[in-house]
């Protein structure tokens, strides 16, 4: 066993980023006697999976190869046949796993199956990095609602805009860089129309090869217009919104599913909760959403304990103005010792801003 | 020549850190052939001069060797005779310069009375790196008020305590060590009378070998009470008020003087600008003050543009009220753009807190 190979089959795993959702990433390789003689990664959502490209570029190399693969073979017939079968007939020896299938109904099967049939098999090799890479999947699968990561950009002192609404720019290039990252890694955008309405955003991943994510609104009063770049720019019609019933069939709710292709998400009254919204997301097999504001959606996300993890980008300027709009408000927080704490903190460099990156809700 | 002994003088410089303001840190290495025979630094304020003791460590061996100085000799009699002298008598042949003298009346002439004596003088090495340990007492040689150093910890939303005014701990012990190596570092601590009746902090460097810092206290209206720390403790004498010249002759302000040994400066009215605190603080000799709050003191420094540099800790926790007091208030910033902009960003890390180092004014 060489932890090497299973660090390959993480590499490549990666590849499938934004491509895969609400799939997890996967990555597998075939070793014979010390060669690695078929590489492959899961790289689009219902297509083959790592295994049978790794498999498959192996050929005959396989018979009596090892096998290494970071998330536990399938053993059902899914989009795909079983990939557990395929190792079998392909002649594997050993088959070496990182994660667990996190689904509890066939959790441990595909590793069975391999049992059964002769196949050495090791699990647990570089399990914390291969669980880290689908932390949204395994989230998604246990919970039936989207992981949530909050972005962020933030003054020195807390301000994500100033008394005026104006916000560009925060953070600097390479800071907005990272964000596209993740807008491109994540499966859905959510913003509050507070924020579209201030700072009319596209929304949309500019990062080469991206996926555009889709774009979440929480639009209870159904406030927007169709000026804006989220609704007139819809053309890949990924711009959902969630409104009140009560707006169901207004002149203006058809306009928009007609006229602009935007989809609808109805909750009763007024209200949202953040669980709420979330719990209809994932009924729309959203695995992943990226809050990227404003004050209110992240407060309210916070409050409820809903946000899994993030990254707030502190920028190298102070507003100095009590009237700013901070990131988050609301709470009545007596003591420091009662304060949010972030947890699992990584301080990522951006030249003159700092990324905090970090996580809240065990996963 | 070689840099590395110049690195090596800079080294030993340090070594003077707290015990030698409002000298300068000075560090002298003296070289014959390949091999250091002298090291000295200057050690306490009004002591003997780094270039003293590297030469007479050296001996009869200074007689046609380098000597490298992280500033330029004196050619003046001080509290000392003049290093050019020593360094012209003990046979030295060539001598390497990190920074020159600040002092107009006197800058360049150590140098000339070497290049006269027919010493060969080579300047400018590691310069930056030569004026950056005495940041603090160049400013004071030029301008005559103390360099200002802001040190606050805040929260990740920017406050600096919760609405009830607690602050115990924002930052975590790591980064709370770092303050105490500050306080040893500048010659005055600085804090509002707000903070003091808040926190009733004792104001002292506790660091092994360590120099208390001169306690400061703006306290216009005299507010003190004697049963703070910074006046029951006042044993080593080093606590100063800065109060209205209208309290002078009280029976308070008497007392306090009197019987717990309190230094006073006093200036007109009630509302001191900054401008005016620092003027006087130069008046005293005081050649570099860490600013540690409160709110109030750290907006005025900001807004009279006089903070210089400083190191903001940064925190885990996320407070979330926006009654909570901020590290900074009372602009008024329309855009993003108008914000105060910190520049030679440096980030410390402290596990899971971060520290921004940062300056401000041109020194």
């Amino acid at each position: 066993m060489d932890k090497k190979y299973m660090e390959m089959a993480l590499e490549i795993a990666e590849k499938g980023l934004g491509h895969v959702n609400p799939n997890p990433l996967v990555g597998a390789v075939v070793v014979k006697d010390g060669t690695v003689v078929g590489k492959g990664y899961h790289g689009v959502y219902g297509g083959p999976h790592a295994e049978v490209y790794a498999l498959d570029e192996a050929g005959k190399s396989a018979e009596g190869a090892d096998i290494y693969v970071t998330l536990e073979p399938c053993s059902h017939y899914g989009k795909t046949p079983p990939c557990a079968k395929k190792i079998i007939e392909s002649g594997i020896k050993r088959c070496f796993v990182g994660s667990i299938d996190p689904n509890p109904l066939v959790s441990g099967k595909g590793i069975e199956m391999l049992k059964e049939n002769d196949i050495e098999v090791h699990t647990g090799v570089l399990k914390e990095e291969c669980d880290n890479i689908n932390k949204a999947f395994f989230k998604y699968i246990k919970e039936k609602i989207p992981y949530l990561f909050l972005k962020c950009a933030i003054t020195l002192d807390g301000k994500i805009a100033s008394r005026n609404g104006d916000s560009k720019w925060i953070s600097n290039e390479t800071a907005r860089e990272k964000v596209q990252f993740y807008r491109n890694k994540f499966m859905g955008i959510m913003v509050g129309i507070g924020t579209v309405l201030n700072d009319n955003p596209r929304l949309t991943a500019r990062i080469e090869n991206g996926v555009n994510p889709l774009r979440i609104i929480v639009d209870p009063h159904l406030k927007v217009n169709t000026e804006l770049n989220i609704i007139s720019n819809n053309y890949d019609k990924k711009t959902i919104i969630i409104t009140s019933e009560n707006n169901t069939g207004t002149a203006k709710y058809s306009e928009l599913e007609n006229e602009f292709g935007i989809k609808f998400i109805t909750l009763p009254d007024y209200e949202f909760s953040v669980s709420d919204i979330l719990r209809e997301l994932g009924r729309a097999k959203i695995d992943s959403v990226l809050l990227e504001g404003g004050e209110k959606m992240i407060s309210k996300a916070f409050s409820e304990k809903l946000i899994d993890g993030g990254e707030i980008f502190i920028s190298d300027k102070i507003l100095g103005d009590s009237s700013g709009k901070s990131f988050i408000s609301g709470f009545s927080t007596e003591k420091i010792s009662d304060s949010i704490i972030l947890r699992n903190i990584k301080y990522n460099l951006y030249g003159n801003n700092i990324g905090v990156e970090f996580e809240l809700q065990e996963v």
